[in-house]
Protein backbone atom coordinates (compact mmCIF):
# COMPACT_ATOMS: atom_id res chain seq x y z
CA UNK A 1 0.00 0.00 0.00
CA UNK A 2 1.04 3.33 -0.62
CA UNK A 3 0.73 5.92 2.05
CA UNK A 4 1.06 9.61 0.79
CA UNK A 5 1.72 11.84 4.47
CA UNK A 6 0.49 15.24 3.80
CA UNK A 7 2.28 17.49 6.20
CA UNK A 8 4.47 20.25 7.39
CA UNK A 9 8.45 20.08 8.51
CA UNK A 10 7.75 21.96 11.17
CA UNK A 11 4.53 20.68 12.51
CA UNK A 12 4.79 18.70 15.84
CA UNK A 13 2.11 16.71 14.77
CA UNK A 14 4.30 15.74 11.45
CA UNK A 15 7.27 14.60 13.35
CA UNK A 16 5.25 12.94 15.79
CA UNK A 17 3.94 10.74 12.80
CA UNK A 18 6.96 10.71 10.70
CA UNK A 19 8.68 8.97 13.78
CA UNK A 20 5.97 6.12 13.87
CA UNK A 21 6.02 5.59 10.24
CA UNK A 22 9.85 5.21 10.57
CA UNK A 23 9.31 3.27 13.31
CA UNK A 24 6.88 0.67 11.28
CA UNK A 25 9.78 0.69 8.65
CA UNK A 26 7.07 1.93 6.28
CA UNK A 27 7.81 4.11 3.80
CA UNK A 28 5.38 6.87 2.62
CA UNK A 29 5.16 9.72 0.16
CA UNK A 30 6.21 13.03 1.69
CA UNK A 31 3.50 15.60 0.18
CA UNK A 32 4.27 19.20 1.75
CA UNK A 33 1.57 21.68 2.97
CA UNK A 34 3.01 25.10 3.66
CA UNK A 35 1.25 26.06 6.98
CA UNK A 36 3.11 29.66 6.77
CA UNK A 37 1.48 29.96 3.05
CA UNK A 38 -1.98 29.02 4.47
CA UNK A 39 -2.22 25.27 1.85
CA UNK A 40 -3.99 23.43 4.32
CA UNK A 41 -6.86 26.20 4.23
CA UNK A 42 -7.17 25.81 0.50
CA UNK A 43 -9.83 23.86 -0.48
CA UNK A 44 -7.68 21.44 -2.23
CA UNK A 45 -6.68 20.21 0.96
CA UNK A 46 -10.15 21.25 3.29
CA UNK A 47 -11.35 18.14 0.48
CA UNK A 48 -8.76 15.75 2.55
CA UNK A 49 -9.07 17.19 5.81
CA UNK A 50 -12.47 19.13 6.59
CA UNK A 51 -10.30 19.85 9.83
CA UNK A 52 -7.67 21.58 8.19
CA UNK A 53 -4.98 20.49 9.83
CA UNK A 54 -1.95 18.27 9.44
CA UNK A 55 -1.10 15.78 8.84
CA UNK A 56 -2.92 13.45 7.29
CA UNK A 57 -2.63 10.50 5.78
CA UNK A 58 -3.79 8.87 2.27
CA UNK A 59 -4.55 5.31 1.64
CA UNK A 60 -4.03 4.39 -1.97
CA UNK A 61 -7.98 3.61 -2.53
CA UNK A 62 -8.26 7.47 -1.13
CA UNK A 63 -9.27 7.05 2.44
CA UNK A 64 -7.60 9.72 4.25
CA UNK A 65 -7.34 9.10 7.76
CA UNK A 66 -6.62 12.44 10.47
CA UNK A 67 -5.39 13.37 14.05
CA UNK A 68 -1.77 11.43 14.45
CA UNK A 69 -2.85 9.56 17.70
CA UNK A 70 -5.75 7.87 15.58
CA UNK A 71 -3.36 7.41 13.01
CA UNK A 72 -0.95 5.59 15.10
CA UNK A 73 -2.95 3.58 16.74
CA UNK A 74 -4.28 2.71 12.96
CA UNK A 75 -0.27 1.57 12.16
CA UNK A 76 -0.40 -0.63 15.22
CA UNK A 77 -3.69 -2.43 13.93
CA UNK A 78 -3.00 -2.34 10.34
CA UNK A 79 0.64 -3.41 10.26
CA UNK A 80 0.97 -5.15 13.96
CA UNK A 81 4.94 -5.79 13.08
CA UNK A 82 7.51 -3.69 15.22
CA UNK A 83 4.33 -2.22 17.39
CA UNK A 84 4.54 1.05 19.00
CA UNK A 85 2.60 0.21 22.13
CA UNK A 86 3.85 -2.63 24.39
CA UNK A 87 1.56 -6.22 25.20
CA UNK A 88 -0.26 -5.88 28.29
CA UNK A 89 -3.18 -3.12 28.84
CA UNK A 90 -1.90 -1.33 31.65
CA UNK A 91 1.83 -0.90 29.98
CA UNK A 92 -0.35 0.57 26.92
CA UNK A 93 -2.13 2.21 29.26
CA UNK A 94 1.01 3.85 30.89
CA UNK A 95 2.24 4.57 27.16
CA UNK A 96 -0.85 6.04 25.81
CA UNK A 97 -1.00 8.04 28.98
CA UNK A 98 2.79 9.78 28.73
CA UNK A 99 2.13 10.42 24.87
CA UNK A 100 -1.00 12.07 25.63
CA UNK A 101 0.20 14.37 28.23
CA UNK A 102 2.39 15.87 25.77
CA UNK A 103 -0.30 15.60 22.84
CA UNK A 104 -3.13 16.80 24.53
CA UNK A 105 -1.70 19.19 27.36
CA UNK A 106 0.84 20.90 25.47
CA UNK A 107 0.46 20.68 21.80
CA UNK A 108 -3.03 22.18 21.24
CA UNK A 109 -2.36 24.98 23.67
CA UNK A 110 0.69 26.06 21.69
CA UNK A 111 -0.60 25.11 17.88
CA UNK A 112 -0.15 27.98 15.86
CA UNK A 113 -3.79 28.89 15.61
CA UNK A 114 -3.71 29.67 19.22
CA UNK A 115 -0.85 31.99 19.45
CA UNK A 116 -2.31 33.30 16.01
CA UNK A 117 -5.80 34.27 17.96
CA UNK A 118 -3.52 35.57 20.95
CA UNK A 119 -1.51 37.97 19.34
CA UNK A 120 -4.40 39.05 16.70
CA UNK A 121 -7.47 39.08 19.15
CA UNK A 122 -6.05 39.35 22.69
CA UNK A 123 -2.63 41.49 21.78
CA UNK A 124 -0.35 39.06 23.11
CA UNK A 125 3.27 40.22 21.74
CA UNK A 126 6.14 38.15 21.14
CA UNK A 127 7.53 37.82 24.75
CA UNK A 128 3.69 36.93 25.92
CA UNK A 129 3.35 34.04 23.40
CA UNK A 130 6.64 32.98 24.41
CA UNK A 131 5.98 33.27 27.93
CA UNK A 132 2.51 31.13 27.63
CA UNK A 133 4.26 28.64 25.48
CA UNK A 134 7.09 27.82 28.15
CA UNK A 135 3.97 27.96 30.41
CA UNK A 136 2.32 24.92 29.06
CA UNK A 137 5.66 23.12 28.17
CA UNK A 138 6.64 23.14 31.67
CA UNK A 139 3.21 22.76 33.57
CA UNK A 140 3.14 19.33 31.96
CA UNK A 141 6.76 18.67 31.79
CA UNK A 142 7.02 18.78 35.71
CA UNK A 143 4.63 15.71 36.30
CA UNK A 144 6.28 14.26 32.99
CA UNK A 145 9.58 14.02 34.22
CA UNK A 146 8.34 12.73 38.06
CA UNK A 147 6.77 9.74 36.42
CA UNK A 148 9.46 9.04 33.77
CA UNK A 149 12.35 9.29 36.66
CA UNK A 150 10.24 7.71 39.29
CA UNK A 151 9.18 4.88 37.81
CA UNK A 152 10.94 1.03 37.25
CA UNK A 153 8.99 0.45 33.93
CA UNK A 154 11.06 3.63 32.25
CA UNK A 155 14.17 2.47 30.51
CA UNK A 156 16.65 3.89 27.74
CA UNK A 157 13.06 5.36 26.39
CA UNK A 158 9.70 6.10 27.84
CA UNK A 159 8.54 2.66 28.37
CA UNK A 160 11.65 0.20 28.58
CA UNK A 161 14.14 -0.36 26.17
CA UNK A 162 12.13 -0.04 22.88
CA UNK A 163 11.37 3.18 21.47
CA UNK A 164 7.23 3.37 20.69
CA UNK A 165 4.22 5.83 20.98
CA UNK A 166 4.79 7.73 23.84
CA UNK A 167 8.41 8.65 22.64
CA UNK A 168 7.12 9.70 19.15
CA UNK A 169 5.37 12.53 20.99
CA UNK A 170 7.89 13.68 23.48
CA UNK A 171 10.89 13.82 20.45
CA UNK A 172 8.45 15.77 18.24
CA UNK A 173 7.62 18.40 21.45
CA UNK A 174 11.34 18.52 22.01
CA UNK A 175 11.62 20.18 18.70
CA UNK A 176 8.97 22.88 19.93
CA UNK A 177 11.01 23.57 23.16
CA UNK A 178 14.00 23.92 21.35
CA UNK A 179 12.72 26.30 18.55
CA UNK A 180 11.15 28.36 21.48
CA UNK A 181 14.26 28.17 23.91
CA UNK A 182 12.83 26.18 26.67
CA UNK A 183 15.37 25.41 29.46
CA UNK A 184 15.24 21.67 29.70
CA UNK A 185 17.92 22.18 33.08
CA UNK A 186 14.77 20.99 35.51
CA UNK A 187 14.26 17.53 33.00
CA UNK A 188 17.30 15.32 33.18
CA UNK A 189 15.56 12.00 32.51
CA UNK A 190 13.28 13.17 29.33
CA UNK A 191 16.50 15.30 28.48
CA UNK A 192 18.03 11.64 28.38
CA UNK A 193 15.58 10.17 26.75
CA UNK A 194 15.21 12.77 23.73
CA UNK A 195 19.41 12.01 23.48
CA UNK A 196 18.53 8.09 23.18
CA UNK A 197 15.57 8.34 20.36
CA UNK A 198 17.90 11.62 18.77
CA UNK A 199 20.35 8.60 17.87
CA UNK A 200 18.26 6.80 15.97
CA UNK A 201 17.72 7.11 12.31
CA UNK A 202 14.33 6.46 12.31
CA UNK A 203 14.09 9.33 15.09
CA UNK A 204 16.94 11.65 13.28
CA UNK A 205 15.44 11.27 9.90
CA UNK A 206 11.92 12.65 11.25
CA UNK A 207 13.20 15.83 12.45
CA UNK A 208 12.00 18.90 11.12
CA UNK A 209 15.42 19.23 9.22
CA UNK A 210 15.52 16.46 7.58
CA UNK A 211 12.30 17.27 5.27
CA UNK A 212 12.20 18.57 1.80
CA UNK A 213 10.18 20.98 2.62
CA UNK A 214 12.61 22.64 5.97
CA UNK A 215 13.66 26.20 5.63
CA UNK B 1 -12.42 -5.59 40.58
CA UNK B 2 -13.15 -2.60 42.42
CA UNK B 3 -12.89 0.65 40.36
CA UNK B 4 -12.65 4.42 42.11
CA UNK B 5 -13.40 7.12 39.66
CA UNK B 6 -11.65 10.68 41.04
CA UNK B 7 -13.19 12.70 39.32
CA UNK B 8 -15.69 16.27 39.07
CA UNK B 9 -19.12 16.52 38.34
CA UNK B 10 -18.61 19.42 35.58
CA UNK B 11 -14.91 18.44 34.45
CA UNK B 12 -15.61 17.36 30.04
CA UNK B 13 -12.99 14.93 30.90
CA UNK B 14 -15.04 13.01 33.60
CA UNK B 15 -17.52 12.89 32.04
CA UNK B 16 -16.33 11.15 29.15
CA UNK B 17 -15.00 8.67 31.24
CA UNK B 18 -18.67 8.37 33.35
CA UNK B 19 -20.60 7.74 29.95
CA UNK B 20 -17.72 5.11 29.23
CA UNK B 21 -17.92 2.92 32.00
CA UNK B 22 -21.86 3.21 31.78
CA UNK B 23 -21.75 2.05 28.42
CA UNK B 24 -19.31 -1.30 29.26
CA UNK B 25 -21.94 -1.52 32.25
CA UNK B 26 -19.00 -0.96 34.34
CA UNK B 27 -19.42 0.04 38.09
CA UNK B 28 -17.19 2.59 40.28
CA UNK B 29 -17.04 4.21 43.11
CA UNK B 30 -17.48 7.94 42.59
CA UNK B 31 -14.82 10.17 44.04
CA UNK B 32 -15.13 13.39 43.86
CA UNK B 33 -12.24 15.96 43.76
CA UNK B 34 -13.51 20.02 44.46
CA UNK B 35 -11.61 21.70 41.52
CA UNK B 36 -12.45 25.39 42.90
CA UNK B 37 -10.85 24.21 46.11
CA UNK B 38 -8.24 23.25 44.18
CA UNK B 39 -8.39 19.81 45.89
CA UNK B 40 -6.59 18.86 42.59
CA UNK B 41 -3.60 20.36 43.69
CA UNK B 42 -3.52 18.53 47.52
CA UNK B 43 -0.52 16.76 47.99
CA UNK B 44 -3.47 13.57 48.28
CA UNK B 45 -4.13 13.85 45.18
CA UNK B 46 -0.68 14.47 43.11
CA UNK B 47 0.30 11.76 44.56
CA UNK B 48 -2.06 9.88 42.74
CA UNK B 49 -2.11 11.97 39.26
CA UNK B 50 1.35 14.01 39.36
CA UNK B 51 -0.44 15.76 36.45
CA UNK B 52 -3.28 17.16 38.85
CA UNK B 53 -5.94 16.78 36.39
CA UNK B 54 -9.01 14.67 36.77
CA UNK B 55 -9.86 12.00 35.98
CA UNK B 56 -8.13 9.10 36.98
CA UNK B 57 -9.15 5.84 37.73
CA UNK B 58 -7.75 3.73 40.82
CA UNK B 59 -7.65 0.22 40.56
CA UNK B 60 -7.75 -2.00 43.29
CA UNK B 61 -4.16 -2.59 43.82
CA UNK B 62 -3.56 0.77 44.10
CA UNK B 63 -2.48 1.39 40.25
CA UNK B 64 -3.59 4.81 39.08
CA UNK B 65 -4.66 5.35 35.11
CA UNK B 66 -4.48 8.52 34.00
CA UNK B 67 -5.62 10.59 31.08
CA UNK B 68 -8.94 9.69 29.97
CA UNK B 69 -8.43 8.28 26.45
CA UNK B 70 -5.48 5.94 27.05
CA UNK B 71 -8.75 4.92 29.77
CA UNK B 72 -10.74 4.12 27.66
CA UNK B 73 -9.02 2.28 25.35
CA UNK B 74 -7.41 0.40 28.43
CA UNK B 75 -11.56 -0.21 29.29
CA UNK B 76 -11.94 -2.11 25.94
CA UNK B 77 -8.70 -3.82 26.17
CA UNK B 78 -9.26 -5.17 29.90
CA UNK B 79 -13.40 -5.72 29.27
CA UNK B 80 -13.69 -6.78 25.73
CA UNK B 81 -17.89 -6.97 26.25
CA UNK B 82 -19.92 -3.95 24.89
CA UNK B 83 -16.67 -2.53 22.95
CA UNK B 84 -16.30 1.33 22.52
CA UNK B 85 -14.96 1.31 19.07
CA UNK B 86 -15.57 -1.18 16.19
CA UNK B 87 -13.97 -3.66 14.85
CA UNK B 88 -12.79 -3.20 11.58
CA UNK B 89 -9.09 -1.04 11.74
CA UNK B 90 -10.44 1.85 9.54
CA UNK B 91 -13.36 2.65 11.02
CA UNK B 92 -11.60 2.78 14.53
CA UNK B 93 -9.51 5.01 13.23
CA UNK B 94 -12.95 7.07 12.26
CA UNK B 95 -14.07 6.85 15.21
CA UNK B 96 -10.84 7.93 17.22
CA UNK B 97 -10.23 10.92 14.72
CA UNK B 98 -13.80 11.83 15.72
CA UNK B 99 -13.53 11.61 19.19
CA UNK B 100 -9.99 13.28 19.31
CA UNK B 101 -11.53 16.33 17.29
CA UNK B 102 -13.20 17.14 20.57
CA UNK B 103 -10.47 15.68 22.99
CA UNK B 104 -7.59 17.45 21.61
CA UNK B 105 -8.95 20.74 19.44
CA UNK B 106 -11.69 22.17 22.10
CA UNK B 107 -11.16 20.21 25.42
CA UNK B 108 -7.28 21.57 26.37
CA UNK B 109 -7.61 25.05 25.31
CA UNK B 110 -10.87 25.61 26.58
CA UNK B 111 -10.20 24.16 29.96
CA UNK B 112 -10.24 25.92 33.14
CA UNK B 113 -6.30 25.93 33.62
CA UNK B 114 -6.42 27.92 30.38
CA UNK B 115 -9.07 30.32 30.56
CA UNK B 116 -7.33 31.10 34.59
CA UNK B 117 -4.33 31.88 32.65
CA UNK B 118 -5.91 33.89 30.03
CA UNK B 119 -7.51 35.95 32.86
CA UNK B 120 -4.87 36.53 35.53
CA UNK B 121 -2.36 36.70 32.80
CA UNK B 122 -3.42 38.21 29.73
CA UNK B 123 -6.05 40.25 31.66
CA UNK B 124 -9.24 38.67 29.81
CA UNK B 125 -12.26 39.37 31.22
CA UNK B 126 -15.64 37.38 30.93
CA UNK B 127 -16.22 38.50 27.40
CA UNK B 128 -12.83 37.77 25.78
CA UNK B 129 -13.07 34.29 28.09
CA UNK B 130 -16.90 33.13 26.24
CA UNK B 131 -15.18 34.07 23.34
CA UNK B 132 -12.09 31.86 23.16
CA UNK B 133 -14.10 29.25 24.84
CA UNK B 134 -16.66 29.65 20.90
CA UNK B 135 -14.07 30.11 18.97
CA UNK B 136 -12.09 26.67 19.89
CA UNK B 137 -15.68 25.40 19.58
CA UNK B 138 -16.61 26.56 16.47
CA UNK B 139 -13.40 25.80 14.53
CA UNK B 140 -13.94 21.86 15.43
CA UNK B 141 -17.16 21.86 15.24
CA UNK B 142 -17.68 23.12 11.73
CA UNK B 143 -15.45 20.15 10.14
CA UNK B 144 -17.21 18.03 12.64
CA UNK B 145 -20.42 18.61 11.53
CA UNK B 146 -19.16 18.21 7.84
CA UNK B 147 -17.68 15.04 8.38
CA UNK B 148 -20.39 13.50 10.71
CA UNK B 149 -23.29 14.74 8.16
CA UNK B 150 -21.69 13.57 4.81
CA UNK B 151 -20.36 10.29 6.10
CA UNK B 152 -22.46 6.98 5.33
CA UNK B 153 -21.01 5.53 8.40
CA UNK B 154 -22.32 7.99 10.55
CA UNK B 155 -26.04 6.40 12.04
CA UNK B 156 -28.30 7.52 14.94
CA UNK B 157 -25.02 8.12 16.65
CA UNK B 158 -21.39 9.23 15.55
CA UNK B 159 -20.91 5.98 13.90
CA UNK B 160 -23.72 3.57 13.48
CA UNK B 161 -26.24 2.72 15.81
CA UNK B 162 -24.33 1.24 18.50
CA UNK B 163 -22.97 4.56 20.56
CA UNK B 164 -19.10 4.39 21.93
CA UNK B 165 -15.60 6.18 22.31
CA UNK B 166 -16.22 9.08 19.91
CA UNK B 167 -20.19 9.39 21.26
CA UNK B 168 -18.76 9.64 25.09
CA UNK B 169 -16.00 12.51 23.79
CA UNK B 170 -18.99 14.46 21.79
CA UNK B 171 -21.64 13.96 24.95
CA UNK B 172 -19.28 15.71 27.58
CA UNK B 173 -18.82 18.30 25.17
CA UNK B 174 -22.31 19.15 24.69
CA UNK B 175 -22.63 19.89 28.06
CA UNK B 176 -19.69 22.88 28.11
CA UNK B 177 -21.10 24.02 25.27
CA UNK B 178 -24.56 24.33 27.32
CA UNK B 179 -22.53 25.76 30.15
CA UNK B 180 -21.07 28.97 28.25
CA UNK B 181 -24.03 29.32 25.68
CA UNK B 182 -22.64 27.92 22.41
CA UNK B 183 -25.42 28.47 19.76
CA UNK B 184 -25.67 25.26 18.16
CA UNK B 185 -27.97 25.99 14.86
CA UNK B 186 -24.96 25.58 12.74
CA UNK B 187 -24.54 22.07 14.06
CA UNK B 188 -27.78 20.07 13.21
CA UNK B 189 -26.37 16.18 12.84
CA UNK B 190 -24.21 17.25 16.23
CA UNK B 191 -27.01 18.15 17.74
CA UNK B 192 -29.39 15.60 16.98
CA UNK B 193 -27.06 12.59 18.07
CA UNK B 194 -26.52 14.28 21.31
CA UNK B 195 -29.93 13.97 21.61
CA UNK B 196 -30.39 10.16 21.04
CA UNK B 197 -27.38 9.99 23.51
CA UNK B 198 -29.30 12.06 25.90
CA UNK B 199 -32.11 9.85 26.08
CA UNK B 200 -30.06 6.55 26.96
CA UNK B 201 -29.56 6.01 30.82
CA UNK B 202 -25.80 4.99 30.21
CA UNK B 203 -25.49 8.62 29.08
CA UNK B 204 -28.16 10.36 30.93
CA UNK B 205 -26.60 9.23 33.88
CA UNK B 206 -22.70 10.56 33.54
CA UNK B 207 -24.21 13.93 32.60
CA UNK B 208 -22.81 16.55 35.17
CA UNK B 209 -26.01 17.64 37.28
CA UNK B 210 -26.44 13.95 38.08
CA UNK B 211 -23.83 12.99 40.08
CA UNK B 212 -23.19 13.32 43.75
CA UNK B 213 -21.29 16.60 43.76
CA UNK B 214 -23.14 18.54 41.58
CA UNK B 215 -23.91 21.94 42.93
Amino acid sequence: MTLKLHNYFRSSTSTRLRAALNLKGLAYEYVPVHLPERAHHADAFATLNPQRLVPALELDDGTVLIQSLAIMEWLDEAYPDRPLLPADPRARARVRALGQMVALEIHPINNLRVLTYLETTLGADAAAKTAWIHHWVDTTFAPLEAMLSQSPQTGTFCHGDTPGYADCCLYAQMWNNRRFGVDMAPYPTISRIFTALDALPEFADAAPAQQPDAI
